[in-house]
């Protein structure tokens, strides 16, 4: 068995859903900070660990590279409370981290990448104009489903609940506001309350 | 108990996932199939059921609406060799079920659909050029994980190759060319001759 080590970037929210769920689970990760400006994820070493050119990717305990943070989650979540048990609870947590993937993430860290981190674009841009549209219609399922479940697989925290935090909780980098989501809002802070709660990880603080 | 019901379109690649699959493991469906075009999904019921406002949509046996193709694999799987039993297995076919929704369906889809379904864009449009040149680079990741193991789960097929078949095998619909890839078209033809594979439904075929 090899030691599981997280390969990340700074600022990554995907990263930072993987560093959260560890901190919760209490599962200790070594880490490796690479540079997509500086190139790395093209490097020859970096093609042969994870194919799909992306972080993260996390050396698993059985010494494979594993690529995609859903899957990812589902590997350090497995035994914990995290990954439920049953058929049923496991499929409505992954609707959900589907759900993230496909309706979400992308509008909340495409305006935050061009906006707020490389500031090659302005929030009165056209394109921050359609993938807000776009965020604010996937902030209104969320608040919907958090009127009758405190989390997004139901009464406890998931790996669901985990991979929606950090780019809802970053929304306000891509210029929205959540103050019409107010049980989104609740959700984040109890998010934020859970034993072992990581933050974003910045460059100047590792 | 209620039973599993579907509700899907014709024509719908991630809906044929599902019924490839219930096939596969001989679960019976009951079926309704509702039209896009007609604004079948913008009905109030159809909103009730599922907010996400995307077919497939199952009612689950507890009673439930689940959304998600990869969630309704995941439920119609369980507790079949589709869905592996530990931990790491699982994780890595949860890795090509995120492969399929984020690198992969984007790029077989839409020139299908624009192309060959609605026919309002040609195969030299420049947004065609784009999704072939990244479905291309997701047909190479295919080719080279294929090298090493017949199925993407490993050793047997699981719901990430039922994920992976329908819009790899309707590729030509979206003008691509599979020669360079024969290893894709070897498990495609794998997938094909499981006991209990099921082809796309057509429209004067239900």
């Amino acid at each position: 068995m090899s030691a599981l080590e997280l390969i990340d970037t700074e600022y990554s929210g995907n990263a930072w859903k993987v560093r959260l769920l560890a901190g919760l689970v209490g599962v200790p990760l070594a880490r490796r900070t690479v540079s997509i400006v500086d190139g790395d994820l093209e490097q020859p070493w970096f093609r042969e660990v994870n194919p799909f050119l992306q972080v993260p990717v996390l050396r698993t305990r059985e010494g494979t590279w594993l690529a995609e943070s859903m899957a990812i989650l589902w590997y350090l979540g497995a035994g914990s409370a995290y990954v439920p048990d049953d058929a049923a609870a496991q499929a409505r947590t992954l609707q959900w981290l589907s759900f993230e993937q496909t309706l979400h993430m992308h509008n909340f860290a495409q305006p935050r990448l061009w906006v707020h981190l490389r500031k090659t674009m302005s929030l009165d841009d056209p394109k921050v104009g359609e993938w807000q549209k776009n965020g604010y219609v996937a902030l209104g399922m969320m608040e919907a489903w958090l009127a009758a479940q405190p989390y997004f697989g139901g009464e406890h925290p998931t790996v669901a609940d985990v991979a929606l935090y950090p780019y809802t909780a970053m929304a306000g980098e891509g210029g929205y506001q959540l103050t019409e989501y107010p049980r989104v809002q609740a959700w984040l802070k109890r998010i934020e309350s859970l034993p072992g709660y990581q933050p974003l990880l910045q460059k100047d603080t590792q």
